[in-house]
């Protein structure tokens, strides 16, 4: 089993049948020892971050596997905190898909001048490029297909599923009593058959949830989430 | 005569008639004393910069108003440097509107994962906000739309609109052996009417001229593109 990569969060490994595995590490990303989804830098380690994450992944993605939702996800092992996934190619560079439901973060940072924090936005969709050194600007559709990244047809799809992913997330949310304000999801291509699937992990760690207006940590999302 | 607005590189007064009249000053923007298209903030003072960017903006306007092209356009006074203008609101607290034929700028400063300095970008279309405070945040059609600046409608006449008006600029520029790297427009809509029309100066203080590799300052276009 070969390392080759070795993210932020995870690691990935490559398997000899040509799938791969993710090992879901401690660290979350955040800034000064404090959690935020948003941030490009190992913030802080957690005891049982990773497999906390792994566990919340295994929950949304067994049930969009189910809806018939393209993803890369096949299954999960608890007792090494990893993930077996299908081969996917990334756009670019990679993209981050953002679906907003309240306006937080660095939706408020950009456009403060038009939008109150906490503002419901209706599930709406950006991209941001993966690019610590220019930290993460937003592209436009027009952008990522002139840039060659990908198609205008493409992103209309990247769009679509972001939105019906994140809505399902948002609902399973609900259903605890919980308010999704904003999620992050990343997309590839199949490497086999070039078909758009959605890839990495959906955790607390890629999304803001809140109970009220009490933000909800990683961890306690699980606990929340899992809860019988 | 009544000052309306004090801006970086224009004063704007009101006139009995309900038309409004642009005072251009000999301050460009810019940091540290160089000049800079794309700058927030005024650099330096050019003796006769307001008068060759009136001159330069009396170009463009009167052939694109011959050519149809809806502007706010009425007419120039070379003698006090100002120009008169029909009566627009902008979208939201405005917006600018650029063109890039070349990748260099605050394009190359987000998008340089993926485009090289120079390299040809299509009469390529993208929006930020004036919001200083915020460093003109580049902002999609979808968000536009969403937070009431513009309807996707009036987003796709912008984008029609910006891309003839550049590459009528780029024609004019070409004739004289120059090459425009890109241009920033700003639009609005007719106090009236509410047309969308072209709105602001057409000058060396909005767009990026170069003659082979060397770039071509503000002054220097002016007696470039009028010389006869």
């Amino acid at each position: 089993m070969e390392l080759v990569y070795t993210g932020k969060t995870k690691n990935v490994f490559k398997l000899e049948d040509g799938n791969y595995l993710l090992k879901f590490k401690d660290d979350v990303t955040g800034e000064n020892g404090v959690f935020d989804p948003g941030a490009n830098t190992v913030g802080l380690t957690i005891e049982g971050a990773g497999l906390a994450g792994l566990r919340l992944t295994d929950f949304f993605y067994s049930q969009l596997n189910a809806q018939g939702v393209p993803t890369h996800f096949i299954e999960a092992n608890f007792e090494d905190a990893t993930l077996k996934v299908r081969p996917a190619t990334v756009f670019g560079k990679g993209l981050e898909v953002i679906c907003r439901f309240k306006a937080v973060g660095s939706f408020l940072r950009r456009y403060g001048a038009y939008a109150t924090e906490g503002q419901p936005l209706d599930a709406f969709v950006e991209v941001t490029l993966k690019d610590d050194d220019r930290l993460d600007p937003p592209i436009s559709a027009d952008a990522l297909h002139m840039l060659g990244i990908l198609t205008l047809e493409e992103y209309a799809i990247l769009k679509e599923r972001t939105i019906e992913i994140s809505k399902f997330v948002a609902a399973e949310l609900e259903k605890k009593g919980l308010t999704l304000y904003d999620i992050k999801l990343e997309f590839g291509r199949d490497a086999n058959t070039g078909e758009i699937l959605l890839i990495d992990e959906i955790s607390g760690g890629n999304m803001r949830a809140y109970k009220g207006d009490t933000y909800i940590e990683p961890l306690e999302l699980e606990k929340i989430m899992l809860a019988e």
